[in-house]
């Protein structure tokens, strides 16, 4: 098989395997895959020579969508108010779509996600370095002053945190709105810099 | 037994099965803590009528010096933005030295908050009364403008939400700064209200 055989295998494989999670509510493995696919075993191992190559494969799927609109939103010529907002909403919206079209396996890709955190990390580097580039953009035009841009980075999948990690969606889906993003993301441009402007200070408040 | 006895009797037994669970790594019951302290199981069934009861005990004296450190600050007469601060700081202190000193019990009352929520809504309810207190001290101030009580209650608990989730807590800790989190405060004043500044907008990014 050539090397574009093997990626759409991987592929289409990967997605079959989404489907038997989906119905059976638990992790797939190539064991499982190779039975119900009706394949031998063997050519899921061409395919995936570790078990590992299998989980890779699904988060890869499972990570493509959210790539495509922050892809999509890097190549708007948005300004950076407007483009941080669209590159957290978007992601945020197809979470969203995910958890509530199929709750139970969401949480599964949840726990998934904290056993192989591996396999999703080269994934949430890549969404850093995008803030990263946003960050810079912002910058540029007089916002977030002072600050380095790794501690913006920080910072701000901090204060967004909700609207990203899949457990936190999960949990408070409903208190979620794309209405509440933007005034976060307005209070990030308009109100974080290098200064706290006297919230920390003496720890001891009765000195008050 | 009086009252006052009872309710002695059921905060030192609490106390005594947060140290099974401690020890243990699992879930206490009365059936588990009757053995372990060597008294009758009708003793245990006296002070704690249901098993719930156990469990209400023990959320009570997890939640106890939180509630200490939120009373004090609330009591303090700091300025709101120095008030919000140490409102959350100091439960964040609190927090991450329970997971520093124990992180595997730490997790367990993780799980058991989210399987028990209901003996802890009423501590979250506490809390965010509070916090409703410290946000009419802010507008009155001239922060927060614009901004009904419940919405800004809603965008400030999910923007610091890192800083009070224990499951977040356990999963970012060495991210997670005082110092961090005052800018994210001072990110609320300087930068929270009604208006996105543009954030939102059209859903249309080719538009732009």
């Amino acid at each position: 098989m050539s090397d574009d055989d093997i990626q759409e295998l991987r592929s289409r494989f990967a997605r079959e395997a989404m489907r038997l999670m989906e119905r059976r509510g638990e992790e797939v493995t190539r064991t499982k895959l190779a039975a119900e696919l009706g394949v031998a075993r063997a050519r899921l191992d061409a395919v995936f020579p570790e078990e590992g190559d299998l989980l890779e494969a699904v988060t890869g799927e499972w990570f493509a969508p959210k790539l495509a609109v922050m892809d999509e939103v890097m190549a708007s010529g948005l300004p950076p108010r407007r483009k941080m907002y669209e590159f957290f909403a978007r992601r945020f919206l197809l979470l969203r779509q995910n958890y509530r079209d199929d709750p139970a396996t969401f949480n599964l890709y949840v726990e998934m996600g904290e056993r192989y955190f591996e396999y999703a990390r080269s994934y949430i580097d890549l969404a850093d370095h995008y803030l990263c580039e946003l960050i810079a953009e912002a910058q540029a035009e007089g916002y977030l002053q002072g600050l380095e841009v790794d501690t913006a980075l920080s910072l701000i999948n901090q204060m967004v945190n909700c609207y990203l990690q899949p457990y936190m969606i999960a949990m408070i889906d409903e208190r979620l709105s794309e209405e509440k993003l933007a005034l976060i993301v307005g209070a990030i441009f308009d109100g974080l810099n290098a200064k706290d402007g006297g919230a920390g200070g003496t720890q001891d408040i009765r000195a008050a």
